[in-house]
């Protein structure tokens, strides 16, 4: 069924993994690559959760998830945990993101230096504004939204954002989903109807505010 | 990011809800938003959480952390749930937010209409570009970095919104500490060092990117 990329022998329970055990995992692989480039070749489980203000049971109850990556006496070693992490995440392969809408939203994310870090390449921007299209912003083409279909096959992308006002969403989606775009990054604020077989996660920038808002008032005591 | 003690907690006077549920609050609360934009004025347990993907026990089991809110053969009165959960997340008053750096991603902040809607009005900006500084954009001006502390004692803001590169996130974080900020969103590719007082949310886009491919590859079957 759900069968996750896992290294050496299995999860520790049968269930797959929560939602906010695989958010973790995003935050341990930041931190492992902090660590190596500062030079570090092993860290501890209360080291890798000390920064992000996790425990250190926490942090080994999530990567049991996924096999027994520690050493006795060692620790984890940071650059055999990189792999095993982006490999459950599946960023151990190059993926290929086509970016639909080139509005100002579009052009930050396309020089958003932390994509590429993390193995993704926005490889074709699409936008319908025929002052756009034809250009290339940050080296990426900007192709019209009619093309879509070839330039995604030809590409073999299967993984695209969506970076247009909320009311052109759901088209844009239905479109790619038609185009055989497994996964869409939504930054659109509104929520897309999609098939079962089609990923999805929405970026809604103001849920961040909230959670900060929240701690905020927490920490004044109100 | 703050401490995250209890992951798997239940609802219980005493202890703290977990990050989780807080972030879980927000997508209750758009879907309450998106609800009552439709027309609707009650919903259920089941109804709230459909779109989202969460079931019945869970959005009944989150929203029990903070009272008991539904009605007997009504369910939830959605004008009267969402100021409960704004209450919560403290967005119930209006935040006069700061946003240091106006390059790309800055202007593509500055014109997110997601901000406002949720009751976050970004009132300056801070650059060092003397062909920014002076500027209004999108309605906001373009303060020069030096003015600070003077801006933000001023116009009493507790919000900030770091959107400078890695190498300078650092030094900003410690200027608007001095100043008095409270929170900090964090939009810079590296971990901020704050006191304890000081509450912070960083904003790694990749990491949605990565929960994407993680869900596209499990349903490719590993």
């Amino acid at each position: 069924m759900s069968s996750n990329k896992n290294q050496s022998g299995k999860p520790a329970g049968d269930s797959p993994p929560p939602k906010a055990v695989i958010s973790r995992l995003s935050l341990y692989l930041r931190e492992l690559q902090h660590l190596v480039r500062d030079g570090r070749l092993t860290t501890s489980s209360s080291g890798l959760g000390q920064r992000l203000g996790f425990s250190d049971a926490q942090v080994r109850k999530d990567l049991a998830y996924f096999g027994q990556f520690g050493h006795p006496g060692i620790g984890y070693r940071c650059e055999e945990l990189i792999p095993v992490i982006r490999g459950i995440l599946g960023t151990d392969r190059g993926w290929p993101v086509a970016m639909i809408g080139a509005g100002n939203l579009g052009r930050a994310l396309l020089g958003y230096k932390g994509f590429a870090r993390q193995g993704f390449r926005i490889t074709a921007v699409f936008d319908i504004d025929p002052t756009t299209v034809g250009r290339t912003i940050e080296g990426v083409p900007v192709h019209h939204f009619d093309d879509l279909e070839r330039v995604i096959a030809a590409e073999q992308i299967k993984i695209a954002m969506i970076v247009v006002p909320a009311a052109a969403a759901q088209g844009v989606a239905d479109r790619l989903v038609a185009a055989g775009i497994e996964g869409i990054l939504n930054f659109a604020p509104v929520t897309i109807a999609l098939p079962e077989h089609v990923s999805t996660v929405g970026v809604d920038l103001a849920i961040e505010l909230e959670q900060l808002t929240f701690s905020v008032v927490k920490k004044r005591g109100g």
